[in-house]
Order: C-alpha cells, then sequence, then structure tokens
C-alpha cells in the first residue's frame, strides 16, 4: 500500500541526514518540498539533492510565512489534500523539512491534516542546535544538568526562568526578537557564556562565541540560534 | 593525518545513524566501543555492525557506572590515552556512543582528555526522545511552545518548575528515580499526559501512553524516557 513520509533534512549538510531518510528519498514516486518565498529556492530540497532518482516528481509548495493565520490553514488544507490524493492514487510521498519533524515545523500541520486519511511515518532529523554543540564539540548536558529549548519570541518571563534554573538554553529564531534576547542576557550577565551560530552546517556558517560585541541593530540570518552554556568555560570568550 | 571521531549511533535502529557517521564508521582503522557491564555486549556496537568493515579492529572497553569518582576517572584516563597512543601511531579511530554524544554522555569525559592532544571531530545523532516523538508523531513543540530535557535524578524543585512552565518536559533516567518521578507528575495531574517509552526504535521496545496504570515498583529498562505533553491529547490515555 502506498505510504506518506515526513523526513527530517536535519540542519544543512547532505551527510547530516539519517540513512533511514536517505533510503525513503532514494525510492519514493513523489517529493513535496517546502518553498518559503514564492519562486524561492528550498533548502530542504537542496540539502536532499545528492539522493534524487532520475525522473522524480518534485512538488515544490508555498507555506506563506504570515501572520494570517487562514491563509496558513488554508494553504496547508491545500496542500495536504493534494499529498493524500497523490497517495490515495497509489504513489508512495515524501516531504522533507530541516531540522526534525517534531521540533517547531510547519510539517506537524500537515501532518495532523493527513493521518487519519492515509498511512504516514516520519523519521526523525538532527537539530541544528545539536549539529551546533557536537561541530564545537562542547557537551550540552553531562550528569544531572538540563537543558531547555525555547523559542526567542517566547514569554520573556518563561526564558528568564529557563536561564536561571537550567544549566544550558537554547534560544531558536533569535533573529526576530534579538533586542529582547540580548537585555535579558545582559541582565543575567550571561553574554560571555552564550554561542550565536548562523546557519550550522551550510557553507554559510557563522560562530560567534561570546556576544559582548553583538548589537541589537545587527541583522542575522532567520537560521540564528543561541546556546547559553552557564556551565561551561567558553574559549575565545 | 590521523584523526579521532566520535560518533553518535542514534537510539537504537542502525539506519537511524547519519550518513556521516556510517562514512566514517566504514573507513576507520580502529573502533572503540563502551561496554557496560564487563564482558556484556555493547549496543552501541551493535548499532553500527551493519557497518564493519572486514579486518577492522574493534576494541570494546569497559566505562565502570559506580558512584566512585576516582575509579570512573582512572578508567576514562587509561582509555583516552589508548586512543592518543592510536591516533599518535598513524591511525584513524571512531568511539561510538548511544544517542547524541553532547546529550548526557560519557563520551563527553573522553573528548576532553583528548581534544588538546590530538585532531577530533564529533558527529551528531538522533536522541531517544526524538526519535519517541517522531515514532509517535506527536510533536514535541509548536509555535511559541517550549520544551526541556532533564535527568529524572535532577533536583525535584527544578523538575517541577520546567513541569509547571514548559509545555513538554522530557525526562530521562527515569528508571532510577521512578518513585520521585510518579509522585511529581500525580501532583500536579500530569499522569495522563505522559508517555513512558523503553528500549525507543529497538526490537524490545515498550511503549504506555498516560501512566495511571504504572506503580512505582514497576521494573523499567535502563533505557527508559518520559515525555510530557501538556498541551496534546494523547490517544489511548
Amino acid at each position: 500500500m502506498a505510504k506518506f513520509y515526513g523526513v527530517g533534512t536535519g540542519p544543512g549538510a547532505s551527510d547530516l541526514l539519517t540513512i533511514r531518510g536517505k533510503k525513503i528519498i532514494e525510492t519514493v514516486d513523489c517529493l513535496y518540498t517546502p518553498e518559503p518565498k514564492k519562486g524561492g529556492k528550498s533548502l530542504a530540497l537542496q540539502i536532499v539533492s545528492p539522493y534524487l532518482k532520475e525522473g522524480l516528481t518534485i512538488k515544490q509548495r508555498h507555506f506563506p510565512m504570515v501572520n494570517d493565520w487562514d491563509e496558513k490553514r488554508n494553504a496547508w488544507n491545500e496542500i495536504a489534500e493534494e499529498i493524500i490524493s497523490d497517495v490515495k492514487k497509489g504513489l508512495n510521498v515524501a516531504f522533507v523539512t530541516l531540522g526534525d519533524p517534531m521540533v517547531y515545523s510547519t510539517y506537524s500541520y500537515l501532518l495532523e491534516r493527513m493521518i487519519d486519511q492515509i498511512e504516514t511515518e516520519t523519521v526523525p532529523g538532527i537539530s541544528s542546535f545539536c549539529q551546533i554543540s557536537n561541530n564545537l564539540q562542547i557537551p550540552l548536558v553531562i550528569d544531572e544538568e538540563s537543558y531547555a529549548v525555547l523559542p526567542a519570541t517566547a514569554n520573556e518571563e518563561i526564558i528568564r526562568t529557563a536561564l536561571e534554573q537550567l544549566s544550558t538554553v537554547i534560544l531558536m529564531k533569535v533573529s526576530i526578537a534579538l533586542p529582547k534576547v540580548l537585555k535579558l542576557l545582559t541582565e543575567l550577565n550571561l553574554l560571555e557564556q552564550t554561542i550565536l551560530v548562523s546557519d550550522s552546517s551550510m557553507a554559510s556558517e557563522k560562530i560567534m562565541i561570546g556576544l559582548n560585541e553583538l548589537s541589537e541593530q545587527d541583522h542575522l540570518s532567520y537560521f540564528s540560534t543561541m546556546i547559553v552554556y552557564k556551565n561551561r568555560t567558553l574559549k575565545g570568550s
């Protein structure tokens, strides 16, 4: 029976995909990829491009990044309907999504529209912050330590509590809430304990260790993540 | 120049390794694997067994799981010295570790003993809780939600704060602190919002959705993880 697969591509390098993810991409009949801007390039598609078989049908679909939830829901409904129809016709279909499919992915909204209609399977991927800590070889947590992952857009008090109580705090989407984040890190005297990485594992990767030089006016790539390492001595900071 | 590679194997299934990790395993001269009990089987070795080349030197080394830090430090020193010596002889060496190398891995202690002595590279792996959420297809976080990862052995107040403030909480190593965890989840009325998974992605995998039936006397596998999903409706609970 035909099936739908959601595959996490990992942070950016093609060889950070799982072997299971690669095998699925190599064998499906049709691949859906998210297109962030109309006509823009799909980064997820670029990541899996070494694994595409000849003649594969690729359907790049636009996911609006807007505040209008009706517009977003309409897009998800349409794309989910199209995938369901492809699978019901007997096609094996994959959808690729950056990082891990279960961590801040629009994929979640597609999945909830399909899960009762067709057979679905979801394959994990390496999250960007995970690659950042492995690349820098600075452990996220050891022994009794704990870490939290929060979007920089979350409630300020929740971020503050995490920064106060946990040993390691990962802040995602920092480009859209930089002033708030810098204010908090300054207040808690954590600027020197923080690493900022943009475009992890991609050719355009940038790493800043210690944020004393960072200003709230600086423009960051959309794929920017901070790791606040309260218990580590950071070299270069 | 010869090099050392730390490779995360992921949670248990051989095809959840990354492509990069697989290539490294396939090409090194010597593979070190952790042996939890003297003479016991290395799970990490079992996971990468499909990728071992013929004639590969495998060095299974014992990491004591005891409370005596001197005994542990002595073992890490010895193993690190042995690896450094192999690499200085010109051998490419890999060490495999379960899940991700930067998340609660004894690998961290080996790495800090080698990082200034030889060239080292660390390759991420899928954490067990990540595979659990993908397998169940229940998102860890969407939109403004946050999650934390804590060892069940952490300070009770820190676990309580995380359970109160964050939308998703992952508790690792629950087998060794089950009474404390069950007490907290009962108090906060979160038993029905919790999933317990043992041996994720392995043949012996067990999943319990909603913990009303779980007793603090129950014996859990060492590889048991809980995910407390405060914002999801769990089927079967």
